[in-house]
């Protein structure tokens, strides 16, 4: 059963069309799993095989077409008819003869829409080079559109029920925080406190739970907090030193972010210690700016001088727009909070800032999840803005 | 620091190169995030931007190429030497103008390899369809030929230590099967139970820890045991249903998934009980049947024969490869046991064996993850198989 009502659905639908017919596209083939969601409900970790959502200006609903085991999945998850889901037969994955994505082409033809000019996400994830040769190769006639992001800024304002899944998450997302700042010790070992992380996540609270998150927890310590990526390790953590936590929850697929740092010890850096006040006053002055009507980079900007004053630069964007998303990222591509992006903030777009600032052997993060509201902002997980520091 | 010995990363490059000779491939382009970790150490979660590695024939060492920031991340995971590991500028990151993939072309270029052959892997996650056209339009003299899959074939046969990494995933996967089953109860809910799951994965034994699988708890129950791949609900288990379990264990990216199925309630259906005696029957006839020389799809046929004489079919595969991964997959894309796959097995050669039965509105699942050993197989956990019941 689809999360939100069938009427939602439909906007959703309305918009992508009225988008592809603003760029002249007449069918377009969704391959992003968080746009296939969007578009129709569907939810499953299928994605590692080729799948597709099309959507034609010809037809009230989407076409789900996907492995046939997975057919199952696209009639519990999403609100389309039966008839709406295809299922191809196993013998197209993975396979070094036959390709998914002929299927597709064979489905395009067979409804007469293969002279139609049609629009394909060129770099989202899972469609690869070979989908959109094979594609290409399999319908000649057509004529092919980049366009890639096009549902992802339809999806850039949110509902009042994905609004309501973030403040979810956002409630789970402090949970998360609180379990790692309280389990990460000297002696305890890193994967013991993940594991404590996770288990916060996926409980969530009382009356609603936790799904998995798009990014896994990312936990690195001492000098590998100069560096953003990393997950963990098996060691115990060592006295006098810094941990970077980039957590987040997740509802429905839809996420908040939060990440801070703690420093295990009781003689923090002073380095640390001032770029951390610098950085917190940043994000605060970065928040406060945000309101209907300013752009990304005038917020970016807020931050830059605030930093600036200290003597400090940040080459990096300090956030992009977040939600409903799979692995392995939960921004949406759209809106990036940088110079250049004159993106122009509406009510209910929702932000993930990431104010990370990493030096050569150390680093410091500080990042809210927020929407847009009339009059300014709203975080989704409210929770103390400093270096923590556990003695 | 890297996992492997410098010797076992200098024995994997040699083997892709011989295997890029045998190609006519000179320059080969790593998108495939387990290919860029097995031929230089890389472990991080930033495949969520373009990141490769270079093997060229000309140099010893291969390339790093990803965002600025994960640089460092590179530095400490990777045994390359500090000048082979090139970050790009944060500005390439999902812009409308620039692109990744510019850098990487620069960089062949740089080193005049653009007039050789370079291979891509055409059909790796995370190499998208802009990724390669950026490459091809920045190197207009350059011959390109699919590479795809070309590592992940030197990746088939695990070295000892690749063996031992499975080997303890293996035990970790025995923990997590016995906690899930342990866990799932009437009243108990779905999240609760995968949020036991997940924290037995991560805190791995006393000795070790885990990481993060490439899949996530797939855990459908009741009608969605049809399909494999829903994950969970924070809605209770009810009474008299079944439950899918497709768990997994990971230690230093190395996989052993392991799945079961499990009735809750005193009757059971007939049909699910019948079933599950011949899929077991058929697991344990097909592990019978593995040993050196034989085809995949020659193990397949034994277990086509044994469910045949209960009447049943699948059209679905019976395993894949599997070892070192990335979400979203755990498979390796290489041999699978099915018809039509001549694969000779070889010892340690390792597989996922999934025998999975999804009906229309209930299914069943056994699994095994093994090493195909001098005589026959090792399966990397030791777990009853059977349908558990919770009365």
């Amino acid at each position: 059963m689809a999360l939100f009502s069938i009427e939602e659905y439909q906007e959703r639908v309305r918009k992508t069309k009225m988008s592809m017919t603003e760029k002249g596209i007449d069918v377009l083939v969704v391959s992003d799993p968080a746009n296939m969601n969007y578009l129709t409900g569907y939810d499953g970790w299928s994605f590692y095989v080729p799948q597709v959502v099309i959507v034609s200006l010809e037809e009230d609903q989407p076409i789900w077409i996907g492995r046939g085991m997975d057919a199952n999945g696209a009639k519990h998850t999403t609100y389309l008819s039966n008839e709406r889901i295809i299922g191809y037969a196993d013998d197209y994955v993975q396979s070094p003869i036959k390709h998914p994505m002929q299927v597709v082409a064979d489905e395009i033809k067979s409804r007469g829409w293969d002279t139609k000019t049609i629009g394909t996400e060129m770099d989202a994830y899972y469609f690869s080079a070979k989908s959109f040769i094979e594609l290409q190769k399999n319908l000649p006639n057509a004529k092919f559109h980049d366009a890639n992001l096009l549902v992802s800024w339809v999806r850039i304002i949110k509902s009042a029920r994905e609004i309501e899944f973030m403040q979810k998450a956002g409630k789970i997302a402090e949970r998360v925080m609180q379990k790692a700042i309280d389990t990460v010790a000297p002696g305890v070992r890193e994967c013991d406190a993940v594991a404590e992380i996770y288990r916060t996540q996926i409980r969530g609270t009382d009356t609603y739970g936790g799904d998995y998150t798009s990014f896994v927890p990312m936990m690195p310590c001492g000098e590998k907090t100069s560096t953003p990526h990393l997950t963990w390790t098996d060691e115990p953590y060592q006295n006098e030193i810094a941990v970077n936590m980039e957590l987040a929850a997740c509802h429905n697929r839809y996420h908040s972010p939060l990440a801070r740092t703690m420093y295990i010890g009781k003689n923090p850096p002073g380095n640390l210690v001032d770029t951390s006040k610098v950085v917190v006053e940043g994000c605060n002055k970065a928040l406060d700016a945000i309101k209907p009507g300013v752009t990304c980079e005038e917020i970016e900007l807020v931050w830059r001088q605030v930093i600036a004053q200290a003597g400090l630069e940040k080459e990096s964007r300090i956030g992009y727009s977040v939600g409903l998303n799979y692995p392995p990222d939960w921004g949406e591509h759209t809106a990036s909070l940088r110079p250049g992006d004159k993106t122009v903030l509406e009510p209910n777009m929702t932000f993930h800032m990431i104010l990370g600032m990493w030096m050569d052997d150390w680093g410091f993060e500080c990042s809210e999840s927020f929407r847009v509201t009339d009059g300014g902002h709203e975080t989704f997980a409210n929770f103390p803005r400093k270096l923590f520091i556990k003695e």
